[in-house]
């Protein structure tokens, strides 16, 4: 494989994994309207910790390992925590 | 769907990111792999700034913004770069 073929595969990858992130975000949208329909706190850190082991031990054995996973997942997880309160302020 | 119904999801979407990032991976080491045989400097700028773009581009729409998936991607970019560079110095 060149290069050039790399690279498009990346661009194909990248494609499904912001498609996947868009669909991870809608879920997290409906779990702060539900949070906030049972009056459930929004901030749930053991909820936290869990998604984190959680993509820890299934991607532990990639090529990134599970620090690389954990880093990139706690960000994923600080979007997902902004877009939540974003969307409880909009509704309420 | 109840909030345990829509963490399940979630947990689901995670593992299939998680597959993704770690086949991103796969081709940022193969890249890292070429470029040194070739000569090549192992970071691009350009090609990062590509990345972005392309991303931005594809996920404008959903929940996230394009603003969050830049962010994101600037982290897996990040996390790339930092494989790239590893396997490059193992290999020489």
């Amino acid at each position: 494989m060149t290069l050039d073929d790399l690279r498009q595969d990346i661009d194909r990858v990248d494609e499904v994994l912001v498609r996947l992130l868009n669909e991870r975000a809608r879920c997290v949208c409906e779990i702060g309207r539900l949070k906030k329909e049972q009056g459930i706190e929004i901030y749930q850190p053991d909820r936290e910790k869990e998604v984190l082991r959680h993509v820890r031990a299934v991607g532990g054995e990639g090529p990134l390992g599970p620090d690389a996973i954990g880093r990139l997942f706690e960000r994923i997880i600080d979007e997902a925590r902004r877009l939540e309160r974003r969307v409880v302020h909009e509704q309420g």
